[in-house]
């Protein structure tokens, strides 16, 4: 366990909107970006909330990300349309993009958004869920730097590549949001600080052999040296590898094919995001009763949380039931930020020109609390 | 290596669509079940080609399948369809279907289209490639008898709920068709005929344990008393389990949810198929410029092959290759029909009063040629 200190959401999205805007960003896109982010944080999923900051710092202060940028429609028709990023900051594009997806599935019943030419987009799962929210299906893809490992490769081609879903249902929406890896790249650097083991068949060495060594692989991965991070079912056929990989596939087809992006294997390179989404939004009332497909899945879902658990195991989850628990009590508890997160915060706020210790305090002496890990 | 005799794809044809002719479907009707069930065989998917004869036939006689069936579309608009198969022949409910769709996503862009009360319709990635033989992508699903236990669980809750999905490339086209289990029940099954173990993390016992014995979890699936096949990811989340729960989840939306049909779990009980299908198409035009798109998917799937290789391996395979180069093979040199098959349509025969030394000669005797194996 990793030292934290805890602070409120509201406490967050203040700071966030204030970073934000001093980056360049209007209020509007400010909160668009913060939203984003401290969703990913309510919903647990700190890999892609505040940690997040340093990187998107990273990516502006290299010109990767174009703080000034404006996505342009390049093609479009009643029931799809075509997005160039020119660069921007992902979330703004991607917001804007499954807006457009969600006007159309209104007006004409379903459509397809794909977008170029964009950045890191945050957590696929907020996008498809903004569908949701308005009683639609929606479906977010992104591509991203290479990582995955096609099944019997040795470099990375694809990008963790997720496909995330949400469809309303209740008491709460269905949202599935996965990465088409067996893990994300932000695993393997958990396993890697706590200098732990991976298990076999999550990642391959420069050689493309099965290895444990975290370490190894990140190094590999970013100096694009071969290897890389296996797909959802592992390194070899018998487990599902080229499931995972052909899941993969489907993502990168939906982003970086249909948009005429640059696919995994070609983003990232001389300082040049260049990531690639897919969006696709279906009004569930082109089926008839869009209520009673509701009401219809909400059983559905009721009875797999019901049905008999393994021994062992005390609950069935469906997909969702983990963010809305976890956000409920971030909500009411505060968001934990690690130590690690809030110096770079500061190092951040030195920067912007922000005074820390008038959001977050004083970061607490990690020797005195020792004795608590 | 299982003993089978080899036969001309145009002899197995003109076997087949005599046989559906003889169950009482039409010329034109035989012909459609007859081209998915040779295809499946031509791509040397042996489990879902010539093999299921026998079950088409039993669920004919039981009921299941009603040969006079009348698909009915009981809800439309011009990007959608909602089909109501009355119980019909899959196959003849889903080439209907899916031909729905591509013309609705050729006069509005895209279109989805749901199923229920169908029956088994063969491989997946028929359909879809029906879309892509068209220039068009095309996704297909199906849910079936329960078969997939959702993570933590240990009843099977969802079926091997397939999803296919083919779009246009050169020099053939992209052609991904997967379960969202680890395996196929018919994986198990050979397995369990040649009495090997199964690798850990593809099944639980009826308890929700893992387990290696294959004959018990057929059993186990046929008597509906617990157990069955992990999700693609195996049975614990740090393999992905949920993610191939999740990605099963998918298809059973497009299936049984949005047609309002029967959850895998309600489906194969009483003598009552009631499965549900779904499929989509898309005119990738509706992104602009079709022929670049085609273009650039072909160049990514080339550096795909092109990429360097695992040690030990000499290649890396895009979705469709396999299937590609086993349809050649079979072309050219015939398909073999296992000699277990071979008794099952002789019985066939008996039944449908139809001379099968005419079709397939004698079946050779097996003792002679014990030596061979």
């Amino acid at each position: 366990m990793e030292a934290s200190q805890i602070y409120s959401a509201e406490l967050l999205n203040r700071f966030c909107n204030r970073a934000f805007e001093k980056f360049g960003f209007s209020k509007d896109e400010s909160e668009i970006i913060t939203d984003v982010l401290l969703l990913s944080d309510l919903y647990g999923i700190e890999s892609h909330g505040m940690q997040r900051l340093i990187r998107y710092h990273k990516g502006i202060e290299k010109g990767m990300i174009k703080v000034a940028a404006k996505a342009e429609t390049i093609f479009e028709t009643p029931v799809s349309a075509v997005i160039d990023g020119h660069d921007g900051m992902g979330q703004l594009i991607s917001y804007a993009a499954m807006e457009t997806a969600i006007a159309k599935a209104k007006t004409s019943g379903m459509a397809t958004v794909t977008v170029r030419n964009s950045n890191h987009f945050g957590i696929a799962g907020y996008y498809a869920k903004m569908a949701s929210d308005q009683g639609l299906i929606g479906l977010a893809m992104t591509n991203s730097e290479a990582i995955m490992v096609p099944t019997y490769g040795r470099l990375a081609m694809l990008g963790s590549n997720p496909i995330a879903i949400a469809a309303p249902a209740k008491p709460y929406p269905f949202l599935f949001d996965a990465s088409t890896t067996v893990v994300t790249r932000g695993k393997l650097e958990i396993y890697n600080k706590q200098e732990q083991a991976l298990p076999m068949g999550w990642a391959l060495d420069a050689k493309g052999h099965d290895t444990t060594d975290a370490a190894d692989v990140l190094k590999n991965i970013v100096g694009k040296k071969g290897g890389g991070i296996m797909p959802l079912g592992g390194s070899e056929e018998i487990s599902g590898s080229h499931k995972g990989y052909g899941f993969g596939m489907i993502c990168e087809l939906f982003c970086s094919i249909l948009s005429m992006g640059l696919t995994s294997n070609h983003t990232h390179l001389n300082n040049k995001g260049g990531t690639c989404h897919g969006f696709i939004a279906i009004n569930p009332g082109i089926f008839g009763d869009a209520q009673g497909i509701e009401e219809h899945f909400s059983t559905f879902l009721q009875e797999l949380r019901d049905s008999d658990k393994a021994q062992g195991q005390t609950r069935i989850y469906t997909h969702g039931e983990k963010e809305v628990e976890a956000y409920q009590d971030r909500i009411q508890n505060g968001i934990p930020v690690l130590k690690n997160t809030l110096h770079e915060i500061q190092e951040l706020c030195n920067y912007l020109n922000i005074d820390f210790q008038e959001y977050f305090g004083r970061i607490e002496d990690e020797t005195k609390h020792k004795s608590f890990y």
